[in-house]
């Protein structure tokens, strides 16, 4: 770590799975970054448990998603919880602590080291912390605490272009800058705590939900290592004191569990993690409030662990706002794009309230009249809880809606479904979410349909044609290091013709750039031979053909027909200096 | 390595893919070892590169295969290769470095590290070397030699109860013990070399033959990180200096590639590796040179790569071997089992030289007429060059066949094939072969058919009383340190009724065992859910049940009906000394 720089792209605060996420998007896109935290290493274990569908498509993205599979609870047989039909992942139970491991393992290869043990201690901007982002007007003082294992400076000042507050709940960053919140607090107590129980309760390793009126309830969940997650709901006609014997020890909120399961036993000689809590939702006022300061995870939302979706919505908060950084300062993005963070994330979060309140009163009404509310609640938002169904609206990086539909079954603003596509040189089968890797490009899919017939191909040729005019200025990079030379938009061609009927040679360059060392670049074209392409994404093969462009995070851009350069030319317009 | 033992159980000499997996294997099965190679370090990359279906279920059950399935190349369009239909997994395509490095990072978590630079040097046997398995009596002077990164003794005798000889045709230990070797060689001399190609071949990333007579042919074969791999077969008319000249470089080579594929060109700018070799087959008279000594991979036959198999078999031959040492030293088995090494994996590589002539002669014959000899061959030898179609034949570890036949598509001796079964308590699905991981114990697969007739409960509940007395004898470890206490049979049950209608703790405690601070285990009770299981092994859901043993490597050791423990003891007691 002695070559550790003082200034970075991004200097994130706080090494939980939000800012874990955001080194590693920073790392991904070639950023530079430090990341801090108080701490004086990751969570143990226990803490959040639930690993939703589209989580596991951005950890797919970064190259991480086998650790976490391989130690994860997959497919658990679940009354109450659902995983996104529409993923090729369902959700995977896994401790919080497996998941920051697996983070930081990969950013170690990285490079990149979480600095723990750091704290922040003040806070002060450059003057010029304006539109130019060739500074680094962000000026972070901090100093090392206890055992300072990096050989790093006791007080140190960081300068960044960026600054991402990942530090919780009523974290240093937020206090700085006087950042309010909405707070709304519900009446009831829980106990949660990761056990290897011991009990002939035959469902244990289900997810389950026990009712047991009027005493309270218990939710199990079965995890990874033979453990088993319970919520408890401690009665809510207790008082202070007796709660605080059944929340004031593991034990004795097994017994508390116990009783509301009989006539089975329950005990357990391990326990892994235990807390209590009772119910609360924060979701801060502002989620960017300096110019060059955001907010993500915890520190901007907080709510009860109901729904599981604390971990993921923290991971995808960075997600989505790490890429746009690397735009503007790598690609010369206009900074306005940054405004979106907050206009994509914040309706998320809103909707994360929502349901969480809803939940919790199901719940509730759930024990009173014993009716299905829970399963009504979750049926209503799988989508959403499984992290596929958010749908980001229209700005300056999602194309309107328009009344042409080129291709039927997408959306704007949705992330792109996976469907399984082939080669075209070497014949192998692949999910096309697994091409849209990570790297900070906009990958444009072109449909050309059958190229059997010459007039598709000419067409075809065409287009790429006044593309390679139209987005030539765009592809110009900021940056004039080796390094960060990806495309900024990345041609991929999927095509309905048999195979074998298509040399890949003989289509436009373009979607199969030559290098001089690396040759012909054989992995950019691809045909429906498994049929899933065309009739999942609802394009008509005898259509004009079609062109989806996604962002780098994969939700769609803009959709347009074959050809409509003029369209793609406008999108990028607003996001990027076009000289004509 | 301040610890590292001067006695151990296996001594392993040779780090390449045979000694890597014998090392590999005394790891799971808690053996002590060591393995030294005089090279110093791995192979860096080409050499061997195919990986075989059977291969692939190995490393799983060593709990390696992700690093594999990551990094290799799958499913390529193959003409001429065809993987094992039998299998869950095809063929993968990675070099042999990476194979490797697969191994050595594994076998540094379980914290043995390959000694490199270390040589053999002198080999002599302790007088007691008999039947007494709790000595040391093979004792081999190493020595250091170059950078002596250890910090180990100059010059050391390491003591071990086994010798495991790896180090390649030609090696150390052969000539120590004077083994004699039968060897055929063919005229014809290839190149091979791993390129990045630059070419307009259109199938440049299939597996294809070329042939263009008179001239010679090629061969490609896509491969991991842009390469592909070309063997040449250089032309049987050229003298010896012509030869010389065209096999003196990887450009030389290319070149003559590039003329016996015109009118494509091919050239490159980057090569990976390159070699070239006469075809010669070679087979040691003797796999078990001493009671004491076994050779094993290349150390025991070497042949040409034409069939993809020398990795393969190499590690095949290591994982045939290293339980039955396991089960000589912990669990007291009469040596005698150690005999089967040499009658089971001398066939394989018979048929394996038998395989490699007919494919040379098929492809001379291709070239002259053009037929498709090579297909047929490969079609012929499909499943043995998956590795899934070797069958073990009857001896003290395989029961003989019985007329008649529980499970009709079991042969007893093949590896039993994988299907998916429902774990009874957690509705999780997972293939049987996932749960065959290797431990160093017999699996007793109990098929006891639907459940919900009371009948077969009973007769369940009556099979597994008399089994426990049956096999409480057998059960006893020779070794008291808890380390080595796995179960030398572990019992496993798939039913066929529907998941709900059991519940677990309802049956007999052999398959839910009760450990005091884990519970129960949860992991030993599947149902046919998938319906794969009973029609997949032929096994009669209306019939008595079927017992299916499988040896801790998974070939099929036993079958019987239901409540045969009078044919299971026969089996046992011909391998453990079985008080009554």
């Amino acid at each position: 770590m002695c070559s550790t720089p003082s200034s970075v792209d991004v200097l994130i605060v706080g090494a939980g799975p939000a800012g874990l996420a955001a080194a590693c998007s920073a790392a991904q896109y070639k950023m530079s970054t430090r990341i801090i935290d108080k701490k004086e290493g990751r969570t143990e274990t226990g803490h959040a448990d639930g690993i939703q569908s589209r989580t596991l498509e951005i950890l797919e993205s970064f190259g991480i998603l086998d650790p976490i599979l391989k130690q994860g609870i997959h497919d658990v047989d679940m009354s109450h919880w659902r995983s996104g039909k529409d993923s090729r992942f369902g959700q995977v139970l896994l401790n919080q602590g497996a998941v920051e491991q697996a983070f930081i393992e990969h950013l170690d290869k990285k490079d990149i080291h979480v600095e723990w043990h750091r704290e922040a201690e003040s806070l002060h901007f450059s003057p010029d912390a304006g539109g130019d982002t060739q500074h680094f007007p962000v000026n972070v003082g901090v100093k090392a605490d206890g055992s300072n294992a990096y050989g790093l400076e006791e007080v140190e000042t960081i300068h960044a272009r960026y600054l991402i507050a990942c530090d919780g709940a009523h974290g240093w960053v937020g206090s700085q800058l006087d950042v309010q919140s909405d707070v709304a607090s519900e009446e009831s107590t829980w106990g949660v705590l990761d056990i290897i129980p011991i009990t002939n309760f035959p469902d244990i390793r289900h997810s389950c939900s026990i009712n047991s009126q009027p005493h309270g309830s218990v939710m199990t969940l079965p995890r990874e290592n033979r453990l088993v997650r319970l919520y408890i709901q401690l009665r809510e006609d207790l008082d202070e004191k007796a709660l605080q014997h059944h929340t004031s020890s593991p034990r004795a909120m097994v017994e508390t569990a116990e009783q509301l399961m009989k006539p089975y036993n329950l005990t357990y000689k391990y326990c892994d993690w235990w807390s209590n809590y009772s119910i609360g939702r924060r979701l801060v006022k502002n989620f960017r409030p300096h110019e060059r300061v955001f907010l993500t995870g915890d520190a901007a939302h907080t709510h009860s662990p109901k729904g599981g979706q604390g971990m993921n919505v923290s991971i995808q908060d960075s997600y989505n706002l790490l890429w746009k950084i690397r735009a503007v300062i790598a690609n010369g993005a206009d900074p306005i794009i940054l405004e979106t963070y907050e206009t994509e994330r914040r309706p998320v979060a809103e909707q994360l309230m929502e349901l969480d309140s809803q939940l919790v009163h199901a719940y509730e009404k759930e024990q009173k009249d014993t009716s299905s509310g829970i399963y009504e609640v979750r049926d209503q938002h799988a989508g959403f809880m499984a992290g596929v169904g958010v749908v980001y609206a229209h700005s300056v990086l999602i194309a309107q809606e328009r009344n042409s539909k080129p291709a039927r079954n997408l959306q704007l603003g949705m992330r792109l479904p996976s469907v399984l596509v082939v080669n075209q040189c070497d014949g192998i089968a692949l999910q096309m979410g697994e091409r849209l890797m990570s790297d900070g490009s906009w990958r444009l899919l072109v449909f050309p349909g059958d190229l059997r017939q010459p007039e598709r191909m000419e067409s075809l040729a065409y287009f790429t044609d006044s593309l390679s005019k139209c987005l030539r200025p765009v592809s110009l990079q900021r940056k004039q290091d080796p390094e960060w030379r990806c495309p900024l938009v990345e041609l991929l061609l999927i095509q309905s013709s048999p195979r074998s009927a298509v040399n890949m040679l003989d289509l436009p360059e373009l979607f199969h750039p030559f290098d001089d060392i690396k040759g012909w670049d054989y992995w950019k074209v691809f045909t429906d031979d498994r049929e899933q392409a065309y009739t999942g994404y609802g394009i008509d093969e005898g259509g004009p053909g079609c062109l989806v462009l996604c962002r780098p995070d994969q939700h769609i851009a803009w959709i347009g027909s074959m050809g409509d350069t003029a369209g793609l030319r406008k999108y990028f317009s607003a996001i990027f200096e076009m000289p004509t």
